[in-house]
Parts: structure tokens; sequence; C-alpha cells
């Protein structure tokens, strides 16, 4: 995160007046504050705050709602808020709202309506219209992590940047039968996913191969991309040379069953991801890397801010994945039948 | 979970005498309120009770505390916890309480000192002398998961009999170089892992093979189970043909190592886990399985039985872990060297 003579460096103002527009109270215009707020996003810049000053009177409690404990992205995001919080001295009321699930619809109904939190951290949750309703009307403040931050304030990744650029890498590579694996159209289909797949679709079309547009569809797990995988990848005329996984748990299960299929990562297919998933080191997997221990950290201190300040406006904190080359990418090689024998043999 | 009638049949006893000797009110002998807690301990029976009312005037809210959220055992936990207490209408306060971190020393220097809640769950937590003095001194109900029982209800599986269990499998099947994989004695060397290794270790002493006793440390994750056996497989002379690992994370990482340097499994190497992870069916993993979730709701079960009985005895719930035999244990080849020189041809 950026200090605040960043903001006023690139706001082009003084650091006092960025302070002021960034905080409740103080003159600046309209224009300023504005041209601030956004420098400010840009950066990703957070006001600090005092939360034991913040909290005191209310439940020194915030509210985590996430729909999945035992997934990577979810548990690093949780280990973040909660590193977070333990700083500032607040306690956090976790919330599991598995889609589909009794619990979920008992969460909305009953549970977050008792208010028993200060404010509230939504980690990709992807709420319904009617559990929008019911969380507008909690009138606490509300952060989403992954999401699309049109009612609340946000901290994410550029999605579709991120699939753009891990479709843009095995493009500059020389491939052209690129798959994207992961996620599937029902009602779970996360947003995630599909605004992933829409970086994907936009690469290939503006590289002239939206004919060659494939979506694999598959759970958004690590046996999902597997099973996903020795499917597409046991049939020789279909096989893709490269894969865009929608995540890093998808991209290994791929590459796993490449290696039971004695195909050649990256000579015979390339795979590539979006996470930097813990595992992705000892699979040489190339990935776009987003952290979410910091993404739930920045959570909490915007949640923070909007308590401070009930009248800040919604900021939206998109950061920008770093790609990350490992050896599961390659060049498509001169001539793919050649590699495809050479694994079998 | 068995009924009240089974704990009545297996103590000898009436249905009534048997929910009296459970219950807080109404005369039964010391020795058949002892012989009713046992069977109810052995059947792994815990009364029902109405959280509703239980928590009327009290913070309806059950603390946990766990060293980690980002493994497959605690995160699963941490789902049965939460569905047990959105049943009971209970709120969840986690505690992320990483061994040696400042964070740590902050929870049970502050945190739990406030007590904002009606009683804890500690998942693996292993305090040390100090942290359990602190835990004594809270004066809440208190379940362990994973744990020695002895200050505390608890709800764990026998790790000892479960690791004895998986190398009579090996030992069955003909194996003697039989290595245990996992943990490395040091300060955050845990409990779970001495105890499986003390299982491994007396099982090969009862065979004979005190001599041939080999513990392979490493981190208790995939990657350290699959940094630990690349370094052990990759030498040939001291090779061992079936492994032991201290839970299926490590015995995945082993695998995968197998499979990197061309020794097949189960035909040169056999592995056997503990756990059933949700990857174990993908790697053909035979395994003990434990059902975390399950223990999760059992550990919520007891704290409530506390709650409603202050003077309610310790309680122990140890459970046996089941054998799932899949495809990554084998006979020991005839002729071992063939099967090595095979699996590299």
């Amino acid at each position: 995160m950026s200090g605040i003579s960043e903001v006023a460096r690139r706001a082009g103002v003084s650091k006092s007046t960025a302070s002021r527009a960034l905080g409740s109270t103080g003159y600046v215009s309209e224009d300023t504050r504005e041209r601030v707020a956004r420098a400010a996003a840009e950066l990703g810049y957070v006001p600090s705050t005092s939360a034991v000053s913040l909290a005191t009177g209310r439940t020194k409690n915030i509210g985590v709602v996430m729909p999945y404990l035992n997934r990577w992205f979810f548990a690093e995001v949780l280990e973040g808020i909660q590193e977070a919080l333990l700083e500032h001295g607040l306690d956090l009321t976790l919330y599991d709202a598995n889609p589909g699930s009794e619990g979920r619809a008992r969460i909305f109904d009953d549970y977050l309506a008792r208010k028993r939190f200060d404010g509230l951290i939504a980690v990709g949750l992807e709420p319904d219209h009617r559990e929008l309703e019911r969380l507008v009307a909690i009138g606490r403040p509300m952060v989403s992590v992954v999401g699309s931050g049109e009612t609340t304030s946000l901290v994410a990744i550029d999605e579709e940047d991120a699939a753009r650029r891990a479709t843009e890498h095995l493009l500059a590579l020389g491939h052209e039968r690129i798959a994207f694996l992961g996620g599937r159209p029902d009602q779970h289909w996360a947003q995630v996913d599909r605004r992933r797949l829409g970086g994907y679709t936009s690469a290939m079309e503006d590289a002239g191969l939206g004919a060659g547009i494939r979506h694999i569809h598959s759970d958004v797990t690590l046996p999902g991309g597997y099973a996903a995988a020795v499917n597409v990848l046991g049939d020789l005329r279909e096989r893709p040379t490269a894969i865009v996984a929608t995540c890093d748990e998808v991209a290994i299960g791929a590459i796993i069953a490449a290696r039971r299929l004695g195909v050649q990562v990256p000579s015979a297919l390339s795979v590539i991801g979006i996470d930097d998933h813990e595992y992705a080191e000892m699979f040489s997997l190339t990935t776009l890397k987003q952290d979410p221990r910091a993404q739930g950290r920045a959570a909490v201190d915007l949640v923070l801010a909007h308590l401070q300040d009930p009248h800040r406006p919604h900021s939206i904190l998109r950061q920008r994945a770093t790609m990350v080359v490992r050896s599961s990418t390659a060049p498509l090689a001169p001539d793919r039948s050649a590699a495809v024998t050479d694994a079998r043999a």
C-alpha cells in the first residue's frame, strides 16, 4: 500500500490537501476531492485508522461472510483479515455461506440481521438480488473482496486483465489452439470465472482466433481440473496445445492429468494459471500472481475507514496480477505431432 | 452418534436411569454414573441440547482457536463446527493462533481473557504450559479437537492406532524397508505427528524390525512431503519399498515425487496416508480415513453439553480411523530391482 505523499504527488496537490480530501473534515473543492480519491484508488491507498478509538462503544467485532473455508484463496484472505483485525484489537465473527445451502439462507435471514458486528467483509459472496437487499438493509459498512464493486467498496484483482494477459502469453509463444479450463455455466457459476473467461475470449478475438474459442467446463477445484483434463487430453484430435486455467488449482489438476497420460508439459502442452497457489512452485506453474492475504488486510483497512467516516464514498481497489513465468509454458513445438509421439514413446 | 437406548443397553441399565446418569439432576449411584458415562464415551454419545434455551443471557457465541486455517484438516473441522453452530443459532468467533506468532501471544494474553464467548473449541492447539494456564483461568467450558484429553474434553481419532494399522498393512504385504515420512523433532513438532510416529515405531518393533525404523523429516504439507521424498527416492541404495506418511498431504507429495523420478507406485513403492483428504481418490491413495467435519460437529455437541451441565465430567471421544484400500499399496514385488528397472526403462 502506498503512502499519502504518493497520493498527493499523483493528484498534483500538497500532502495536507490530500489528507483533507481523504478525511471527513476540512474544506477542499469537489474537483480536488475526486482527483485525490482517484489517485488513492489507483495506488491502493487506504488511510490508516485507530481501530481502538473507533470501536469504543461498538461491538469490537467484524463479521466475515464467505462461501467456502476450505479453498486456498478463501483461507488466505481469512488469514489476512484475522491478522489485521488482531492488530486492531477486534474480534472476527465468521459466517460460512455455502451457495445453495440451508445455512446460507439462515445467515441472511437471521444472523446478519442481528447486527452483532460493526462492519462486514464479504469474500467472494456473490449475493443474489434478495440477499443483496438484506445486506443493504443491515446498514453497516461493508467491503467486498472479489466482486463487482457496484454496491460496496471492493478489493480485488482485475480478473479480466489477468486472464487476458495469461492468454496473450500463450499467443506470444505461438499457440493458437488455446482452451480455457474451469467453471461451468450453471447457477453456481462464479462471476469471477465468468470474468476470467471474458478476458480469455477477448484476447482470442483480438488475435483473430474467435472461431477457436473453447471453454472446457470443470469444477473449480484441483480434482475438477484433473477430471476435465483427462477427458480432453485423451482425445488426440481435439487436444489443445495450451490451456488457460481459471485458477492454479485447476491448472495443477490439468498438469497432473497430462503427466498421467504421458503428455509432456510444456513441450506438448503449455498450462498457465491465475493465483500463485502454494503448490505452484512445486509444479513449475506459470501463473498470474495475486496476494489474497494482502487483499484481506486491505479489506480490514477499508471497513475501518468506512466506520471512521460513514459518509466516505466507496473505494475500488483493483490490483493488477503479476506474471510469474515458470516452466509449464513454452513456445509451440515446431512439429507438434512429433512432440506428442515423443511423449508416448 | 448413538442414541440413549444404546448407551443404556451397553451400561446394562434402563433408559431412564441412563438419562438421569447423564443429566445433572436425579439420583443415581456413583458406580452407575461412571458405567453410563463410560458407555456413552465408548459409543460417542452426546446428549442433545437446546442451544437456544442454553444460550439465553449468554453471549450466544462460541470461540474457536486453531493454529492454521489453510490446511485441509483444520478447514474441514471449522466447516463442521460452523454447520453445527448455525443449527443451534450460535455465532462463531475465530482466533487464528499460529504457533510462534505475535498474534498467538496476543490471543492468549488479551483476546481469550475478554471471555466474549460462552465456550471454547481448541482445534490442534497444543498449548504450552503458560498458554494452558491462561486457558484454565478463563473458566469457560472447553473442548479440544486433536490433543491429549488431559485437561479438557476431547474429540479425536486414535492416532497411534491409525499409524500402527497403516504400518501393519504394509508389513502384511511383505514390506520390511518401511519409512515414516513427515514431521520433524523441533519446537513445532506437533504431538499428533509424534503419536503417529509412535504407532509406526511400535508396529515395526513388534514385527522384529526395530533396527529398520526410519523417520524421514519433512514439513507436514504436500510440498514438504514432495521435497523430502525427492531427496530419499533419488538414492537407490537407501530407497524404502514403502512409506507411511503422517497425513495424506505428505503422502500425495511423495506420490508426485515418485512419479517425477520414474518410481512406479505401487510396484516399486507403496505409499499409505492418514486422513482421506479430498485429493486421496484422485491419487488412488490407500489411507486411514477420518472425518474431521464430524469431529467439528461432535465438539459443538460436547461444548453445549458442558454449558448445560457445568459439573459434567470430561469426555474423551476417540474414534477409530477406517482403512480405505486403493491402489497406492501392493505386495512387495518378488524381484524389486526388476520393478525399479522397469520404471526407468
